[in-house]
């Protein structure tokens, strides 16, 4: 049983986006991904490319660099979304001189008034040592904040840590 | 029912505070703030600012950037001290040129003989990249090691990840 | 009693080697030492005398700053391995321009094939803010896969924070 929004959070590379797609497939149910990342590089373009190729076919894609909330409320009662992630959305609009509080706030209610199941992924920033640049403290901030907010409004928290979860809300689903 | 000395570690912005915090307030003792932080900018000014609305009114306040010692020498057995945190307290030192191993061994005296109860704050600092600068590198090792011996001498130690607190020793208060 | 593969994780300066060491040691099996770090300056220097130190005697040492899969190879059925550690050793083929990739795949094949008992530690890299160096960035990806591979073909797993062990996978050994 998948319950109704599960909270993935963990560091890069921790294997947390092929966990929350395993949630995803074995819900049996209609899947949606909501892509946050955007090609500006290679770099990126590889990473996109990669992600795609690990959660295969099956899967309606929207886009959604900066409009998760337009594209949450879409989603219909029988689907289940998976919004990968947290962190590369509120990156964007830190980029785009978003009010990130503002940003978040609305994040948070999109995804609580979702009809469908939701599973987010999000990365934990915070646990290396104090960046010497202004805006990626603030970032770590913000991002620390919004972990904590989707933490609390969801029903399951898995942390992943080189690929295996530990449950921190709820029992691993 | 809070033990004797609580050691409570997370990465930054991720609700060690507030945790630590709820631990205090639910013991119903009075209590006390040791705060490490210096305003040294209106990014500091700020976030004390922040830590202050969130804990409330009802605290007795001494401020210690460096003198932790002292001040906790001066707490009586029906006081519970919340000392946040050890990271910005460990991080003045560096900054003073005190000897390191001989603050942290002086701190962790004072925290075993001190007659009230304790809850101690402290960040992960140490699951990023290889920091490129050299007191950074020290100070990650510095804070590593602290964080050991919080640990091993505390009675109960716990991590907050996402808001979330996750035992890793004794039960959770 | 200490399973076939153990896999260790955890920051720097977490007390991951010191946990790792005391498994060994309780096996009460002869003891190899892999050891990845080489002394380019006096900061390595130092932090491989500390480890040395730390481990005490009676363990025969193989150097491997690259070479892992030879090391292992020559491991016999009635001993037990401590590689330490999986990061500064992906971090050497990453300076040497290696095939990352590659050499990945060889270490877990020779891991998986040790007739010794096995005791990995790695870091977790991936909790921090994302940096700004390219290299890094291609670093901590593959550290992260790599750690998911190792936690992925490991008997147990723990991850260890503050020098408290946390069991992922897996009883505590």
């Amino acid at each position: 049983m998948i319950l109704k929004s599960t909270f993935v959070v963990g560091g890069a590379a921790s294997g947390k986006s092929a966990y929350a797609e395993s949630l995803v497939l074995n819900s049996g149910k209609p899947r949606v991904y909501l892509a946050s990342m955007q090609a500006h590089d290679t770099e990126m373009q590889d990473k996109i490319a990669a992600h795609r190729e690990m959660r295969g076919a099956g899967w309606r894609t929207v886009e959604c660099p900066l409009d998760a909330v337009a594209a949450l409320a879409e989603i219909s009662h029988d689907e289940i979304v998976l919004f990968d992630c947290a962190t590369m959305w509120l990156s964007n609009h830190l980029l785009a001189g978003s009010d990130l509080g503002a940003e978040s706030r609305g994040l948070l209610a999109a995804l609580d008034a979702c009809r469908g199941q939701v599973v987010v992924v999000s990365n934990e920033v915070g646990m290396g040592i104090v960046p010497e640049n202004a805006l990626a403290r603030r970032f770590r901030n913000e991002q620390g904040r919004l972990n904590q907010r989707l933490a609390a409004q969801s029903d399951c928290v898995v942390t992943v840590i080189a690929g295996l979860p530990l449950a921190l809300k709820g029992a691993l689903p």
